[in-house]
């Protein structure tokens, strides 16, 4: 049996006041749709086909290639955008309706709406929930054997209707042979014109097939992103979600409302996150390290015991036992090795750099590759850049690097090498040398005086 | 008609603990009595008159020019402090008094209350609220026709009276010649020595005019500060209204709970704000921007799609599509062109910075003129002060400064000049030419064994 | 009489998923027996007594010299855990009994507790508060003169005994010699095979004794901690009555649920501080000072009227008047006197710097003492490694720095001495001297277009 996601991701989301559409803005650092997708293709869900409108190019690029897309043109109501799929409804097996702007929904109700969809042999299912203010959500009456009578809408709601607490999710699991059979039967003779996916359940019924409604008791899974106030209420919840996931999992997170983490972020277990830290992309942490406060990370590797102070690091990767920061910055594929001290005022682009070494603040290292047991000065410049091209440097094991110095790439600081300070070097440093540029100092008696700047 | 204000601002507040007066305590950057200001001016108020006392030569400077001040040298009560004022209140028109620690009052709520006092033929109107927690309030008595009877103190309330939930904020509209008559009428006998404006309330009803009550719903708009508690609460309520309105108006908020953005500040819709961020002042930001975490912008100008992540911008600008840090520090009416890279470690003092050009990490350009297209490089420092006073550079366009060199102001780099890196710049670059200021690399073989410092 | 501690601390706590003992982990940055220890200490009790058993050593490692500890080699319940200090407890006196891991607990209502037995002349007296869901906690079942009649575990609870909301605080009251007399009958006859403390209460009612029962309305104050969300939320729940005694006392904290203040911090009042601000340690600031956002300030000595701006201080100290960041790092027993400026991307390690000196910008300052009214330019590096150790400089009053400099240390510069942009600085600067080591500024004319990087 096959089962599909019909997911609905082609609204324009007007109160979004957007350039962007609706379901591309970021719920914790993914796209909306993203989370929905992979919430999707978490369940027993095999194959996603995403109906697009609104802006369909940029919501088809933001998807994975193997996602399939469906142009709905024009926007004419729910059933309508489902009608856009026909093509990919099978026969038999199931098919999921899905929101692409209710990020929260998770694989774990999905399965469970199958599951009960199946073995209470329905036609179709509703997820539903209870709210304590349901306004402006379909309503959901139940019928005397407490099954679904019919779905109402805010406008059409009597007042005792409008009392009701449960509502429409938007979210619908259906027979796909029941849903092939319905959907061409849709009229949008209705005040809208539009073409409801509501309408699809009472044609069920009609035909004589049992629609079924299940009811989460999480109402925050069926929540739908409207306006920016909605989407920070959304973001606010699944990061709840997720540090929640981690605290239960033995990381301890000082201050959960002020933690940022994504979604698919891995951290071992005695890790420590600071607050304000963000934590972002495919970005793994290993055990009893220190994310210090505000440090900010994305889509990095980080070992065990690694101790990030106030940080900024992405695309990059610490070893074990190496302390970083504060006010560092890390990125473009630079690798730090084991017991490696970058302290503070230090950037590293493109860099290996090995175990062992230190760059203990102020200093560029760029495209180069360093040994292990390298010092790297104070003020140092890895010169990487002519104003033509970018060269790259090579430090030896055990080299030393004294302060404000520069090296002009392409250059070689030899094993054991050493350069003074405030040398610029500009040719190959050889192993155990010295290597220096630099003026011998001249004092001038009384010139200070001879100036007028003597202060005392 | 004449609309005046008289805001009362002479408390000492003792339970905030501080050598300030209580109204320049400041909420969300600007003072207490600013936002009240702020308010009335923005109501159909045309003028202000701000009743000093503790502190009233600070109070005093703390306002515009514009706005009018009283001063009540010993604090003997609201009435009081409203007699001070007694020159300004004209024979017609309307006076409302307002308090100087009730920073959360809307200019749309006062309009109101002038409303519905006009409308109602009222010569007084109070403004009160209902609070689940009345205690410490005054209670509002009404009488059978669901009209103001009195307002009874805490102290002086009955039981069934201290039950009653609806509460004076302390904000009143009069009739200009209804108060005129009432004030000096007003006795202080009662256990304070004080004279209480309610009391007023009783003169003009004694005095057979009508006395109106405004009810707001919003109790936070009438709530005081009277101690720093009671500061940080006023401050969340006021972040929280300014921060809904951005998102209302498109503008994306990733944790609104912590971000921090000014009463005055203009945001452009699809800006991001990431957490942490606190922008201040007069800053307007574009469209299209990324404010990255803990960004700290104070009065400058944002074109679109800038991203600024983590730095301090004070008293700047930076025009479109340019990126600015982590950790960068512009001040001091620096002004950054469009497309430009602004990089981490990287100071700009007083300089204006042209198109497409990049100081791309760690280097200080104060007082300078940098034309478009050039390049800094990494550790460049102008040296604008020679001990004595601060000189100017100017580097033309398509100039390149090597890494780790000095530019000792006054000086000039002309146009496609290039500096060496580690050269120290006295003398003017001429167009297109190489200036370098450097000694030859010697390489001192065996020194390091000779020193004993092979390390392996 | 003789006022003792026990406190059981031996848990595993494997709910924490660590490798920590439980009551290490850290609540506003002290481990959670320091807070109980502390709470005692400062209560009347005299002597703690601390259990210990997994991770015995560490945990004693942890406590000050002073606490005795006794150890728990196997865990068998809290009764034998409390036999584990037998020959600790008197004939007489009174012996507290307290958790490890609630570190809520207040030495204000441990001494009611105390008052409250020993008023009521009870030899034993639980602590107890109500909960709005008390599930997990042993009830409280009261007889019909409302005293204990017995405490009732969840598991053994009847619906009604469930429904109870008063619970077990797990903290005691015990006099001496009735609980040397009960221990000793303690039996584990039940499912766990353990001695519960508990049991103890019913022998000493059985010996005719009168137990009592003390109630707390904070129901915070016996909170334990059993995984890290609970850590979380006591964290939260610290920082809260920490912030707020701050506020009280006259501190402006702007974002009390963002600020992060350990409970030995002093600070004095109209001090502001920022969102995010981590103030840790033995840190102790003066009035009128703000500690501007995200700063991160552990250990250190800051004096009045002291601005900090976005920066990291470790065991150093910053006198009056003094500005810092953003973005400065001072650590390692620096010292900073008045009217100072150490600005952003500077770090100072192991230094004394004189009052009146400045640091503006970029430069590294380490095992210095710097004196009066010195100037350091951007980008100067005190070199006081040489690869093989670390030495000193000395920078005495008004001495001018350049920018880019290095002083290799050891070396000194002299009073008024000043020190040319660009030099490197080997050897001593007399008084009133310049010392300069700088090649001389070529200009090789057409060199760009011959390097074909004209690029207009």
């Amino acid at each position: 049996m096959k089962l599909k996601a019909i997911i609905l991701a082609a609204g324009e989301g007007k109160r979004m006041k957007s350039s962007l559409p609706k379901v591309l803005h970021k719920v914790c650092g993914q796209s909306m749709l993203e989370h929905v997708v992979e919430s999707a293709e978490a369940s027993k869900v095999e194959e996603c086909i995403v109906v697009v409108g609104h802006g369909a190019e940029e919501v088809k690029k933001s998807l994975p290639e193997h996602v399939k897309t469906v142009l709905q043109a024009e926007q004419l109501g729910t059933g309508h955008a489902v009608m856009m799929a026909y093509d990919h409804i099978d026969e038999d097996g199931l098919v999921l309706v899905l929101c692409g702007d209710g990020p929260l929904i998770t694989d774990e109700t999905l399965n469970q709406l199958m599951e009960y969809h199946t073995s209470g042999n329905f036609s179709a299912t509703v997820l539903t929930t209870d709210l304590t203010n349901p306004f402006g959500y379909g309503r959901i009456v139940r019928d005397g054997d407490f099954q679904l009578d019919k779905i109402v809408e805010e406008k059409d709601a009597s007042t005792e209707e409008k009392a009701l607490q449960e509502v429409n999710s938007g979210i619908y699991c259906f027979g796909a042979g029941a849903l092939r059979k319905a959907l061409p039967l849709l009229k949008n003779e209705n005040a809208q014109k539009e073409y409801y996916l509501t309408d699809v359940l009472s044609l069920i019924k009609k035909d004589g097939e049992k629609v079924g409604v299940y009811k989460t008791t999480d109402y925050r899974e069926i929540m739908a992103v409207n306006d920016r106030i909605q989407l920070a209420e959304v973001e606010e919840l699944m990061r709840k979600r997720v540090n929640r996931k981690h605290m239960v999992e033995g990381v301890t997170i000082i201050a959960p409302n002020n933690s940022y983490i994504g979604k698919k972020v891995k951290i071992g277990k005695d890790t420590i996150i600071e607050p304000g830290a963000m934590i972002k992309g495919n970005t793994i942490i290993g055990e009893g390290c220190t994310i210090g406060a505000n440090s900010n990370i994305d889509n990095c590797i980080i070992g065990n015991n690694v101790v990030i102070q106030s940080s900024t690091l992405v695309d990059s990767s610490v070893d074990d036992y190496t302390t970083v920061g504060p006010y560092a910055y890390l990125r473009l594929k630079s690798e730090v090795g084991k017991h490696c001290k970058i302290g503070d005022f230090v950037e590293l682009k493109n860099t290996q750099f090995g175990d062992y070494s230190k760059a203990s603040h102020l200093a560029y290292i760029g495209d180069a590759e360093v040994g292990k047991h390298v010092n790297i000065g104070c003020g140092v410049v890895f010169v990487n850049y002519d104003g033509k091209k970018k060269h790259k440097s090579i430090v030896e094991d055990f080299a030393f690097v004294g302060s404000n110095a520069n090296l002009i790439a392409p250059v070689i600081v030899r094993k054991n090498g050493y350069v003074a300070s405030g040398s610029t070097i500009t040719k190959e440093v050889p192993e155990g040398a010295l290597a220096v540029s630099r003026s011998k100092q001249e004092n001038k008696e009384g010139w200070v005086a001879r100036k007028g700047m003597l202060k005392e």
